[in-house]
């Protein structure tokens, strides 16, 4: 994958990384092939032993991940958004020095890196929120980041970043103070929302189209080359249908993340209008509903006025 | 009832009136309180029966109700939309004379009214569309009708529609020429749709915050008195909750007759941007719509990209 | 105005009212036109003479308000949402005693709401939310309140809900614990938004269909009688398009209270899908965003993959 | 450009192309490059000079265009849907023989594409739908087309379709019966008009996060690398803000042609509920409402009830 420059090309650095799941075991695989010295920490045993096995360092503690470093501390948090994020870094200040940075990779509220960096900042600590793009393919792919924070701390960790992306000078970039990483990445969740259900929607229609007997995966074969909505997401979109056309198994459940909804909240904080990204998130709520309180509503209320026939349960 | 004033006061009409369902027979009964002599046809004999009962004549063809008639004929279609709507103008028409008058009062869309009437204009015979609204309730409370029609048509009829409306000079108007009565009462559907949709998010928000234990019946009660949000809809809503508080036995299952589509249709045509009115559609077909495409494309999407876990069926 | 039972019927009682603007003295003369003693404060010192011109005591201070009590104090605070009610309920502590009752009637956050119960029944005084609809009408009219609280506080304040309501036991309720007034009103409002946004885009719909030439006021005043969508709204509707048929004068600008947003984050938070009123406060975003980047963008984006010309600005 | 193979891998072909606008002139050079022999028509005598310059067969009537063909006429038309595609088909049959075929590769309606297979198919004539996306780009990367018709003639025109797409194999394919290229078409357009959407309210809500700074063109070129969002779209969407980063002179205004609204209609007369392309034509056709109706009438209402003070033009 050409995106991964081998280390000659740039300082190696040593970097801790907590939290080996999807994400963060992936991210510390693609910076040891290009040179890096990765410090990997997880509750679970099993992620730090692959970590281990494939070359990088191990441990068994926040201490013990901080003790390894020879220099100056880089610790790059992946942990689920909220508590866990604090409890981390928490854990980690007994041992760490001024100076040391704290990298907040994972999903969290901008607010809270906000909030994170001005108590770091006090203490003496230093504190960047990178919104990681790229799901599991990143590995291969490399990452989109976009990375809030001090200048200067970001120009340290550039090493870090020129090879998580996928290319040195593409995909990432410092898109303002501490804060703006988070924020870019919590909208850019709810574009990809917006996007997943424009699609999502024309399939359907084609699957209603009986007459006409569409095949959704050779549609979505077709778009990938040459069409206006050709993307990254259609190509993955392409190759599901392709290995399941049917969507054999499939339940109509659509989780959400706290990105969507926070951008929501924040669309409407700042008095901007945003009805497609809105709509998106409430259509993953309705997917969740059961026995659908609205709809029972209205159809008292049909029965009421017009005597019209009331459909049981 | 106020709304019904004896015909000594105006001068009592002929009317025939075929189909005498729900809404027919209440029609033909109100008038027919009022001094109106109704001539009325069904293809079901037992609401024919139940006509002559009450008074009125009954009849078991459209000859027969057309040879009942010993003046100008004004005969009042109430069948559902379409092409029942011609086949009776076809079937009246052998026993019509020029000038007779027909009557749609059904919930037929105005462009095929407007057809209709430039069609019976040229063959001679008179047109009218008449939005009518007021469901079951109409019988004692009167209806509201928005009438399209040539202006001398719609004075010739004043008897009739004084009769049916709430009050003489209230609740009936002509809105303007052949087709106006319909597509008037096609947009007070979709504003119907949406004044309902918004009170049934209302009652499902309050379902859901459990911690308040909220009582939908009481809230809607509270609210048929001095609130913003009180409305005709509203008091039998309340009714409605009073009977039933947990909507028990009522299915999430919610349908629209044309109008509500219709006025989306002429928004968009108009480029009229009216996305309460449409969502409220669009949430009518969501409730019908089974094993949702839409979502189960997104929780593939979200498998492909992120690995996320997909729910199964 | 037959909602106003006379003292007689009910124990009298002594209420404090801070904030005399359009709500809160109307509320103040409807309560002393029933016979109750009312002592009225605002900054504003023409609102005190009014009130006091009336025959209701006005006084200067909060403390003069205090001390004016012959009894347990019941002070209805009707100020802005937010700070103001902190600060009224902080300036009036010093004078209050033990078992006092804070009456909140305006439109703060529910959680505020709750906020405020705790602190205060900590200090030992009593608080009760009361969500006040009805507008500039109650006076007459009378206000339907939804009240949080607990019930020994809301059964004293009775005699004071009876005469605000329109009837003494139609259009008020405790609907719950503290809090679960505000809760309420907040919804209310949002469905406010959305019969407001379904009636509106309907009568922009009759706007728009030159052919019919229809009369937007004509058609507000026919469907007030018997038609499904007649309300308490319409009728203020149609008086207003009766006095102003062509809207003469008035901005395609709308402001939106807290209270639908608040709605929107609720729905949001509870996971309830709610549509009709997000689009309703949506569009009333859209209403004042100028010069929209959104569709600028979209314009933008056009230009780029198809060469479609741009209008510039 | 890679896709544009070389006639000697393929059969070459005569193909009359009428209309040689942004996408006919385009598709014309492409083919010819390609090895085909191309006969080009338009009204516009410039246009048709440019064919002729760059190698091609430009004429001047319908008739010197079928006459130039050495066997069976293939004929690509490529004129604004409607009328003038009728029109065109009319003008060729003269000069037409049995089995020609007519290629429709406009933004026709799939309903007309079904009406002409039909009448064409009677009179001895083949026709053929092609839904064909890529804009003005399609020159160089070739155009993804979705093709409606019978097989065989479908089959026949394989060396044409391989030589616009952008490779032979990628990014074209019969999706079924005449009529199934417009209609995926028509829906591509729908979810285009989502996905635009999506981006441009993300790149809004940027534009009013002052406290950040953020530049729309610095996010819009990180995602083009690794990220989720990242597609054809938005490259040229990297590409627009990078020249253009205050969007300078650009109005919000923003025009829809045919097929975002057929989808809506589509979708909701096949009962599919698809809020978020709906919501996206709703809002391009909000980007042209000038002294919005809606919104005049919300201020209207809310004077009306709450006192609020109204805003004036």
């Amino acid at each position: 994958m050409s995106g991964v420059t081998h280390a000659k090309d740039r300082e190696p650095m040593e970097l801790g990384i907590i939290g080996l799941g999807k994400m963060g075991g992936n991210m510390a695989e693609r910076l040891r092939r290009a040179g890096h010295t990765v410090i990997g920490f997880d509750f679970n045993a099993d992620a730090v032993k692959k970590l281990s096995d494939a070359g990088s360092k191990g441990v068994s503690s926040l201490e013990e991940l901080c003790k390894a470093f020879t220099g100056r501390k880089a610790i790059w948090i992946m942990v689920p958004a909220g508590e866990a994020v604090d409890k981390t870094i928490e854990g980690l200040k007994p041992f760490a020095n001024k100076g040391d940075i704290f990298i907040d990779g994972g999903n969290s509220n901008y607010k809270d890196s906000q909030r994170r960096y001005a108590e770091l900042q006090k203490q003496g600590y230093e504190f960047v929120d990178v919104g990681t793009s790229g799901g599991i393919w990143g590995i291969t792919e490399g990452y989109s980041m976009m990375v809030g924070g001090d200048e200067p701390t970001v120009e340290y960790l550039k090493p870090i970043f020129e090879t998580l992306a996928p290319a040195a000078d593409k995909g990432w970039g410092r898109t303002g103070p501490a804060g703006a990483g988070h924020f870019v990445k919590m909208v850019h969740n709810g574009i990809e929302y917006g996007m997943m259900q424009a699609y999502a929607e024309g399939f359907a229609i084609f699957e209603a189209k009986k007459e006409f007997e569409l095949d959704n995966a050779q549609i979505a074969e077709i778009w990938q080359y040459g069409s206006v909505v050709r993307s990254w997401l259609l190509d993955l979109t392409a190759d599901a249908l392709k290995k399941n056309p049917e969507l054999d198994g499939i339940a109509p459940y659509v989780p959400d993340s706290g990105e969507g909804r926070w951008t929501v909240f924040e669309a409407i904080d700042l008095n901007v209008s945003a009805p497609v990204i809105t709509e998106s998130l409430i259509r993953r709520i309705r997917s969740r509903e059961e026995n659908n309180m609205t709809d029972r509503m209205l159809s008292v209320m049909r029965g009421a006025f017009g005597g019209h026939a009331v459909k049981k349960d």
